[in-house]
């Protein structure tokens, strides 16, 4: 599987043809399909397809893809997207203080389970400076009040920009983001610690706790506006008992939260993610 | 363990030698403890127990048990209950049209998973009659309306009260119990089709989907005056994905339902749960 | 989804243009395709796929889909499998004398989870004669000695193709089928109370006890002559702990088997499971 | 919680007032028990417990508690330990070339999840040298060969001596222990990377592929001299599926293998876990 390829993930109302119209605009072209995977939402008509095609040996050259696509796909109505399996992605991960998410992440990609680049490292607090010594990676301390929130919204943009940033992963990043930045910024990946829609907002291992639940859960999904509201990657969850004190919701929690979003990240970067009426498809 | 057996479930405020003096009063009267769970809530200062020992050699009558071990609870500040595993609970199982947990329930009646007496079913509508008739249960056809609802529940806690019920199990009973009801009979266990707090009310897996979420849940709960805010007994989960309608959700859904709804009615009736504080403690 | 579809299950060596060809054979016909998936097993070069179409509006009649497809897949060296949805499949269940397997198969299809019909029973003992007679079957009395295995599953066979059985499916049958047996009918899922290979053969229950295990399962797959090792269509599992005696793990596991032997025949009856290499892909 | 406290493992015959006399025990002496289960195993009529409470306000000196309950004890025929809190648990872990079993004990470890102290790492590798600085643990690389096994063994005891280990963890060491050494040194935990009895021995992800498993596990269990034949502690599993290489199954395992290891080694530290007929109870 080492030959680089090309993904096209795509949507557009369902109509008959399509899946024969994208093979073949494939095969005509010389290309070998690794991957193909589709699903037709019958309720609200939209067809969304994943498909996957080796490079090697493909007639069109990388950059008449899109263009070349695009005469079929837009009579479709479609949107879609085109990546290059060899055009690393590159994240920007976002801190707090805790630091379970983000050391995960770091042993992830440095055990090459993601192909990825991680230049940069943005909090709200000094706590993890460290790491991202230790890492080589570039660490911005941009400290959040309700005054200056709108100018340091502006800084981060101008990292990411900087940095050519691909995905913000909010591992533990205790700040809301605004609607402003979240417009400007559009993959973002965010976990939170509950199992969503239950305990949204503050506080969800103590609020589970009182409200005696049997399991927990946590959360990974794309930030929108609405807040805990965006569309759900990935969640997974665990048993507790009555035993469990808020403390070992929030140790059991904390193990949960590490692989919940490493499994959305990196189905993200695989490009396995599509989302549509505010949920996902993952074509896994 | 054919041998009939006493059950204590106790909880009272923390303090020592709570566990020496109940071990003594069994001990010294001869009794063989076969099972003796205990929990401390140290945040709230809670001592819950529960101490189940063989009748056989016990030295005491049966009719003495309580009043001597009032003796010792008493000054404790405790809450007990005492039970004897020969003494068969009475259940009534109430429905509503879906028969899937009804079924489950009958099944594990049938092979002897639960010792226990279903005498009668109470429903809303007549469609499970036939089924009441098949396993010799007497059936009442109870409609709800808005303006009948104060003398029908006073016919169904007649019917509770000529039964001798000890429990009620809402089977997918789709009506809501007033507070008047609720209070004036304890022991009411429902299953509700989500994983609560998640989706409470009305039509869950349709919000489930309409949420995009990637696991589904159903909670098994006494029934309180605060709808689907009952202490929990059970829940369990299990994974959807975007292939899966609302019809498979609800389909995958009763599976889950009839699974969790029979664990929380097997605990109850083996008195390992204790409620407080809105919580439950289960004793597995 | 209530007009009827064609599915084609479909395996060959892989190749450039499979996807392409066998999506332009039902687009060029008119059908409409609603659900199309594929694997490529790069180790061992096979491919495989499912494709669901629907035949409302499909320009070819149905006796001549499959030779036209053919002219397709033959140069392609493919193994392949046509089936219509509103052709309703015929089972056979095979007991002893445990019920709650049985049971659950037919709750399922009266609840019209699977579109199946049940003509016939066969069983070693008399004991679900009973259940049979309520659910309107056929009850075949074979019991199986050591000196007459051979004439009775020479009787089991004319009775499978009496009664046009597409599927054999062993809802607890404690005897072992004959390699000749396997070898005249092909399709025969099989539930075994363990989490294979895990406790292959008998007593898996008891074996699982006095190894210790944390979590026991269940394993549902098809029958090939070597015991045990078939194809595994689907395995779930449940955490057991040291309060756990044998009878619980018979309890639990039944549980278990109930479950995963309904979701394998679900699967197999929508032509989602494709086997290869002695393994299975599962098209969910 | 921040008091010490004392714990006693215990397992005896099975007889009357076993409960009693242990909890008197501590009660007379003016003890606060904050935590006691127990397990009667009928069929082998063993009991067993676990016991802990306040050091603070305990009448017995802590050197006299041993002798003192050896009073009770013995005439029981019982063999117990005693624990305190604050003797914090020196642990060594042996590893050979991956680091994500390694690592995710020392974030725990960094983190305060677990009370211990890691003084020393041994290794027939040098790989992980590194990790070993960068955390301030001594490093022994003490290579292994069919030759030198006796000797090296000899060397690794003498290390667990000199640095006074209570526990060896074995995170991913991939040399079979003696039995000499076993014998030798009781308390050794081990990942195995399958969801045992299934796949003892070497590649298991290889065979769980070939086998064509819908689910893989990990499984912790104390070394015994009988290879992946020792008790078990803990398992845990996750699904997998035909989309899944064996290097899929590798990278799943490796999530199992870290949050099973890390699990079992905190409920030994814990004092949780009692052996008997080569099984464990878990008091959880």
């Amino acid at each position: 599987m080492s030959s680089p390829t090309a993904t096209i993930l795509l949507s557009c109302p369902d109509q008959r043809g399509l899946v024969a119209k994208i093979a073949n605009f494939i095969y005509s072209n010389g290309g070998n399909i690794i991957h193909a995977d589709q699903h037709t939402d019958f309720a609200s008509g939209v067809f969304l397809t994943r498909i996957e095609w080796q490079l090697e040996g493909f007639n069109l050259p990388r950059e008449v893809i899109n263009p070349a696509f695009g005469a079929i796909a837009k009579p479709l109505n479609a949107n879609w997207q085109l990546h290059f399996s060899d055009k690393i992605p590159r994240i920007a991960i976002w801190v707090t203080k805790q630091d379970h998410c983000l050391l995960d992440l770091l042993w992830r990609w440095q055990a090459k389970e993601m192909a990825v680049e991680i230049p940069v490292m943005i909090s709200n607090h000094t706590d993890l400076k460290p790491i991202a010594e230790q890492f080589g990676i570039e660490f911005y301390h941009i400290p959040i009040t309700k005054d200056n929130k709108k100018e340091q919204e502006t800084q981060q943009l101008e990292i990411l920009k900087q940095y050519q940033i691909d995905l913000v992963v909010l591992a533990k990043y205790m700040q809301i983001l605004s609607s402003y930045f979240v417009a400007q910024f559009p993959n973002i990946i965010n976990i939170h610690h509950s199992f969503l829609p239950a305990f949204p907002g503050a506080n969800p291992y103590q609020r589970a706790y009182t409200r005696g639940v049997k399991i927990i859960g946590a959360t990974a999904h794309y930030v929108t506006e609405d807040l805990d509201e965006g569309p759900i990657i990935e969640q997974d969850v665990v048993r507790v008992s009555h035993r469990d004190a808020v403390a070992d919701l929030i140790r059991k929690g904390k193990d949960l939260e590490r692989l919940v979003l490493a499994r959305a990240v990196r189905l993200h970067l695989q490009n396995r993610v599509l989302v549509y009426n505010k949920r996902t498809v993952v074509f896994e």
